[in-house]
Formats: structure tokens, C-alpha cells, sequence
């Protein structure tokens, strides 16, 4: 039995209903930030392309050391070798695993002094693991009102450099939260960057086993970087424009507001207002 | 330089920073339960297998009504048309897009009532999203004391019936949860099953363009089901035993303490002591 009227009624709530189909539809009026080039990477797999925008406002001197790192193409040619599924996806030269390295190791940039300075969006007060989580330059932060600190939080597509027991002892290898927000990392890590395009390519690296807690000791099955470049870095006629999401404005607001006062019929059980930091599709848009 | 030592330590230390680390570990001595193979549902893509644990405390009629489309074929040859990266991989015929189907339509199956004799083992108290949350089954489970409601959480590799904007409108397309927990679709759908095997497959299906709300056009460009098959349909020499961990025991809640109060040295700022109930990697064990 056809019964289009209804079911085109039906498409219409899905789309409602769909977590990015929100952004999208905020999209249209949001106000967009360009990323500077000098925070811009794009890193080339072999099945395709993501992109990274770097944060030198929280991670200064881990900024500093990977711009260099990608300048002097260390990167290239190297592999994801932990992977583990809904967890990280780690790569580099594997000097975790005990490799030489003669990179320097770098001291803690896990979380930042409070200052009024700074445009911080509210998600939500009395979060799970923090008193308060939000956005500054479009990156899902989270701060504590006691001690004045404030951190890039562990969400999904965020990147932070692996380190041994010892707190400064970060250096090449970098991982990529690709499964539920291990938000417990927080304030933990070197956290200082993340992806702003082609999650799906970074959902695609191919996984270790769980039992080897994701390390993939065949190095000719691990997914591969072709290429990491600087966005300052391409040639004028190659050059890509990257524009993300102003979290200091007024539709980015609105975006949370609606997120978190769901008001379409679909929702039965109206549900809580409130929001999960790490569950606002936030995706920058790369064009030529 | 080489500093063997230190970087095994390292090593070590890394290996007890994975989420899915902790899990193994504990997973030795875990208490296992079997799955009834009337719960079991492989399913295979082109490119690999996943395993279902069907649900029906939860959601009897819907898990009722999948296992008849299973053993009617009618999964067979259909393919994932709406994947959207970080929320949910939806699979079906397409009826919610406005195709003919007389498969008949669910009643809502969202909540169920409390109950002491139900075995609840508790993860986190004052949940962002309930009272509650914990786990039934080896499911993810949340509750609400005030109406004494019960229901399974929208965690990474849940599954639930897609539907309208109508309650009573779940036919036969379902969706899994492939991103950031979305809470806020808790109570408001039928779940009925959970991915305990080959959640790596399910990353793995090719989504569709944010831009048009996940929906791949073009049929031959979908991830496809080649076969879905109940664990009780096979033949007994090709049958397979799938184990998940026992909720209601002693290690499974040492697991989940462990995870609460992380006592490493390689957490330098100790992590508040609360628990994302979608964040227990909890896989099932799928064997010969």
C-alpha cells in the first residue's frame, strides 16, 4: 500500500532527526571562520584525503614541533600502526614502540589558564567530566571553575601526540579519536589538533587486532600517509581554502540551542536538555 | 639515542591507556555468558562480517519481527543507503524513503519498567542524559527513578528500527550507531540489538554525502548485505558459539570500577571518577 503524503512526511522528520541534517540546515546562516594557513594540514592517504586545522592557542609548542616535523616530510611514508576500533588511531614512526628517535621530546600542553579573553561558547555546565564544556574557534573544549583551567576535550576527530608514563615525553606520533569521546584523557595529553574534513577516510584506516591492543606488527598491512603538507605550503594554483564553523557568533548558538531544546514532534519522550559536547557535528568546508 | 628501557615502560604504560587495553586485560578473567543463537544474527557485507545480539527484554515485538525478515531472505541483497560518519549507517529496502512495503508497521518499544528482579549493574549515577545508567544483559542501559522507566542507550554499535514521525511507523529499516553516542534519541526509538562482533566492518560501510543527510543515490555505490542469517538457521557443522561478558558478575563490575578509578601514574591529572556507559568497550567473543 503507497501511502507517499505520509511518507514523504516521514523523510522529512529523518532528516530532522539526523544529527548533521541540524548542522546543515544552521549551515546555511552560519557565519564562517577561514583557517589560517600556517594551521592547516592536509594529509594524503592512499584512499583519500583529511584535513586537520592545528590549535597554537592551546598547544603552542606541539603546534611548533609538528608544523616542523610535517615541513621536513617526516611523515611521509609512515603508517597508522595502533588502531584500535572505537578508541584511536595512532601513527608516526612507531618511537612509542621503542624505535630511535632524535626528535626532541615535548614538555605538557594539557590544558590552558581560564582568561575572560577568550570566546568561549557554552555546550553545557555540570557536564559528566568537567563543570563546564563548550567551543572556542570551533574546537569542543571543557573547563573547571575551581581551578581556573581549560582544556581541548577528547571528542572524535580530535588529535593529540602519544606519550610514554613520563608527562614531557610526547615527540612525532600522533593519534586520532575515532570512537566515543575517552573523555577520562583529558588533561592528559598534548592535544592540538583536529579533523575539520574527511573523518570518514580517518574512519577507513584500517584497524588492528584488539587482543594486540591494536597494533598492527605487519607493516605492509597498515594504512599509509602518502603525503602531509602545510596548507602554507601548496602552490599558489594549488591552493585550498578552508573555512570552519565561527563558534563566537549567533547562528553557532542558536545551533546549540536547538540541539539541546528539541522541539520536533518526532521526539515522543522529549529529551533532556541538555548537550554533549562531543556529539555537535562541527565539519569545516575545504574548497579551491 | 636509544633508551630501550624507558620506552618499554612506555610501551606499557601506552598499552594501559587504551580503553580497549583495560578491557583485555580484565577480559581474563571475565565470567562469560553464551548468546541463544535465536539472538544470534551474522551478518555478511562484501567486504566482511558483523554479529548482532538480538534483544527481546527490551524491544520482544521488533526483535520478533527481524527475525522473521531475516529467515524470509528479506535483508538479503538490500544495502546501506543512509550512512552519515559519526551518527548512524541506516540498511533496509528504503521504505522510509517512500517505497512500497507490506511488512506491517511496529507498535513503540522504547522504554520498558523497572524491575528489581532485573539484573542492573550500575556504570554512573546523574548520567548527563538519566538517573542512572548501567548495563542488563552486557547491554547499555539507562533509567529514570522519578517514572521508574528503563531503556537501552544509544551507544556505538546499538541498533534500532529506523522510523517517521509517527511512534508506530518501524517496519523493517534499521540503523547502527556509528559515531558519538546520540543520547538524545534515547526512549524515542525501538533498540532491539547490539553490534558484539565486527564493529570495524560496520566503520567500514561507505557513507553518504553530509550534504544530502547520508543518502547514497546511487544504488551500486552502497555497502550491500549479501546475507543476514539467524545463529539458530545454521547448519551444525558450520555452527558458532558467540560469547559476551556477564554484566551480573564480580569482574564486570571490577572492569567497570577500574575504569571509574584509573590509578596509573600515567594519569597525571587523576580523571574525575564517573563512567560513560557508552565509552566500556565490551565486545562478545564469536568462535567455532
Amino acid at each position: 500500500m503507497l501511502r507517499a503524503p505520509r511518507k514523504w512526511i516521514t523523510l522529512v522528520a529523518l532528516l530532522l532527526c539526523g544529527g548533521v541534517a541540524h548542522a546543515q540546515v544552521a549551515a546555511e546562516q552560519m557565519i564562517w571562520r577561514q583557517v589560517d594557513p600556517e594551521n592547516l594540514v592536509f594529509v594524503e592517504l592512499l584512499d583519500g584525503r583529511f584535513v586537520l586545522e592545528l590549535n597554537p592557542r592551546f598547544a603552542p609548542k606541539t603546534v611548533e614541533q609538528f608544523r616542523r616535523l610535517v615541513l621536513s616530510r617526516f611523515y611521509d611514508g609512515l603508517s597508522f600502526y595502533r588502531v584500535i576500533d572505537g578508541f584511536v588511531a595512532q601513527g608516526g614512526d612507531g618511537s612509542d614502540l621503542g624505535e630511535l628517535s632524535s626528535v626532541p621530546e615535548l614538555g605538557p600542553e594539557f590544558e590552558i589558564s581560564w582568561d575572560e579573553e577568550i570566546p568561549f561558547t557554552s555546550a553545557q555546565e555540570s557536564d559528566l567530566y568537567a563543570d563546564e564544556t563548550g567551543f572556542i574557534d570551533a574546537f569542543p573544549v571543557a573547563r573547571n571553575f575551581k581551578d581556573g583551567k581549560l582544556w581541548l576535550a577528547h571528542c572524535p576527530g580530535m588529535v593529540a601526540m602519544a606519550r610514554g608514563e613520563e608527562a614531557d615525553t610526547s615527540r612525532t606520533d600522533f593519534y586520532i579519536v575515532i570512537g566515543q569521546a575517552p573523555r577520562y584523557l583529558d588533561r592528559n595529553m598534548n592535544v592540538f589538533a583536529r579533523v575539520i574534513e574527511g573523518m570518514e577516510v580517518v574512519q577507513n584506516i584500517r584497524r588492528g587486532e584488539a587482543n594486540a591492543n591494536g597494533i598492527i606488527s605487519v607493516d605492509t598491512d597498515r594504512s599509509r600517509i602518502r603525503t602531509m603538507r602545510l596548507g602554507s605550503e601548496l602552490p599558489e594554483d594549488e591552493s585550498l581554502k578552508a573555512l570552519v564553523m565561527d563558534s563566537d557568533s549567533k547562528p553557532f548558538r542558536k545551533m546549540l540551542d536547538d540541539r539541546r531544546n528539541r522541539k520536533q514532534k518526532f521526539f515522543h519522550n522529549k529529551p533532556p536538555k541538555v548537550l554533549d559536547v562531543c556529539q555537535v557535528p562541527n565539519p569545516g568546508k575545504v574548497t579551491q
